[in-house]
């Protein structure tokens, strides 16, 4: 008896393979501010609790595999409200992106096909890819340009006759850039020149900052037969647990794929599908008072992290996180030490080691991925102790 | 852009390709009882409800990859008070038993290896063998020995060099068998022998007749590093769109695997897990009350069964589910033509061919598997449906 190949070579996620130590610290006492994970701490409307008081008693069948049809008619107007065109039976109800995701790239891609994406790039992406043991390809994005798209010739160099697909997450999950219309152009064209799908992950698309207008791969001509949209309530309504995503697609094999899949696993937890598609009745004032309040925390952060000595950090556009570059040598022992070894009146930081972000791990050795999820005072708090501790790593290490 | 070989392995379950169908013949007005799925139509109990009505707002974090503590610690009593030993922290919580059998399959399966199983077999393991590049062995489980395990030398005849596991589904799923202490220890001694995992499916534990006591791999000794306990609360408390599963196991390497697995999709529902632990505080009372419930419609349906001219049926041990072998050619034509062309005043029934619960279709070619979920005068409508479906059907093919 033996553990499978496929699973052996998957690694831990880089955002949770820290926990255990965390556990270790809290069950000591110790109080842990966790900008590990992008977990909103904000409350879910009140019209997700509501719907769970209101549910009549009865039978609990299976919802249909593909989803409920009121979920999938929300998506639809969310996303119509948006220049986005994708019918109700364009759209699958997932447990989450995750699922999503999964599906996604196990319906394009065979064993040994490749997968084009950003480096860095959301650490969860390697998880996925090596249990179905696709292969990811990176072109590089660069903090000095707030990790922007890169010219259509780099991008290219990634391509090869394995390659099945370019994904993008938009707004970026780690790096919390948004790109321009021009850098997504830049990517359907290497697409449709490759004949590559394009699966988007746009799970962030309303956390903006600084009045900037989203563009969707979704809005796009050209691409409506190779887009795959990826989304998810998690984040846009803070319920992460509830676990309900989406894939929207015109590509009428790509759909007959997902209705295999999603058969196959027969259904997603039908009150959580009936909750969600309450929470699209909300309007565009819950979108504005949240993002204020991101945003908010986003200057906050950005702000703290320039007074520390030797950080270096761009100012995210999108999504809720940002990579600072530390004046460490190896982050991950000092994500480490901050939990284990180090804090201020019984209180420390958990944050993400950024190597596990990159095709190379030495690439984003110095680096950490932060998530302003938490409420301007803790970020504070947290940017004290994350100064107060470089400072005592740095003396302890010299 | 193509669809991956792995997608388009996958065949559409037996239990739902009928579904299209049935959806156009419900729009044109028709009324379906649906055996072909096993969703039971009796409540969920009140205390699922409950805790949703008494749940606090505020925010909605991820649950732990694992599960949260209290489901899994009740999971663990369950067992407990059956004589099955699995501490909370060998104990993990999946999307329903299908998430369970993807991930325990994943974990120990590579491309090309083998599961071997009973012949018939739930027509799901197919899809996500499939989907996971496993193959599957069988051995001949026959109708006239109520689907009995057949001897140590017929079973190990599917075992190969490439096999890894054997998967048996106890009580069974789509036969209606329930394994006695020595059939389970059969396949154990195959399983010492060939040195694979055996990974048991007891979703249906609790649907037992005849006062016929209850056999878990997980009571026998000397597996206990070889055995995966698959669990789901669907049928248990008949909360199937919960999706709330779990698996058990004392094997460290396989539960490191679980580890990877469930961090890679974060996370299950966490307000259905709070409600799926407090479903685990019913008493031997509800199940008592609902076994007698089914043992009353198992009765029916056989007892109806058996007054159809041309049927032959044995009586199920246990699940919900029996596999008549009706006086037709073609199943599945059959069960088209019953939801196409046939109704006893506005009225039908939807069936599960049998042919894609056997590895060659042609061993189910004449059966159907029948779920009894539904009460006794839906039964009763059902059967007479049947009865003068298969006249007409019949006498219109002569």
């Amino acid at each position: 008896m033996k553990i499978s190949q496929r699973v052996e070579r998957v690694e831990y996620s880089a955002i949770r393979k820290l926990s255990p130590i965390a556990k270790r610290a809290e069950e000591a006492g110790k109080k842990i501010y966790h900008l590990n994970i992008g977990a909103p701490d904000i409350d879910v409307p009140d019209i997700y609790f509501d719907t769970f008081k209101n549910i009549e008693r009865g039978a609990l069948p299976y919802a249909p595999s593909e989803g409920i049809k009121e979920l999938r008619e929300a998506i639809s107007k969310y996303y119509k409200d948006r220049n986005i065109n994708y019918a109700p039976d364009e759209i699958i109800i997932t447990s989450g992106a995750s699922e999503a995701l999964l599906f996604a790239v196990e319906a394009v891609a065979d064993y040994n096909d490749e997968i084009i994406t950003t480096d860095p790039f959301y650490t969860n992406y390697n998880t996925v890819f090596q249990q179905l043991n696709v292969n990811i390809e990176t072109f590089k994005t660069k903090p000095e340009t707030g990790f922007a798209i890169p010219d259509k010739e780099t991008i290219e160099k990634a391509v090869t006759d394995k390659s099945v697909a370019v994904l993008i997450s938009n707004p970026t999950n780690p790096t919390g850039a948004m790109y321009s219309r021009e850098e997504l152009e830049r990517i359907c064209e290497v697409a449709i020149e490759n004949d590559l799908f394009i699966i988007a992950d746009e799970v962030y698309r309303e956390f903006i900052y600084d009045g900037n207008e989203f563009v969707s791969f979704g809005e796009l001509p050209g691409i409506e037969d190779r887009l795959i949209l990826v989304d998810s309530i998690s984040k846009r309504f803070a319920a992460c647990g509830a676990r309900i995503g989406s894939i929207a697609s015109k590509n009428k094999e790509f759909m007959a794929a997902m209705d295999k899949l999603t058969t196959s696993r027969l259904a997603v937890a039908t009150l959580e599908q009936v909750a969600a598609a309450k929470l699209y009745e909300e309007t565009d004032e819950y979108f504005k008072k949240v993002n204020e309040e991101y945003q908010k925390r986003r200057d906050t952060i950005y702000e703290e992290l320039n007074k520390i000595p030797g950080v270096s950090v761009e100012k995210p556009r999108g999504a809720f996180y940002i990579m600072p570059t530390l004046p460490v040598e190896d982050s991950e022992d000092f994500a480490k030490w901050l939990l284990e070894s180090f804090d201020v009146d019984g209180e420390t930081i958990m944050v993400a080691p950024a190597n596990g972000f990159f095709k190379n791990p030495e690439d984003g050795k110095s680096m950490v991925r932060l998530a302003f999820i938490l409420n301007n005072d803790k970020i504070k708090k947290s940017m004290r102790i994350l100064k107060e501790g470089l400072k005592e790593y740095n003396l302890r290490n010299e």
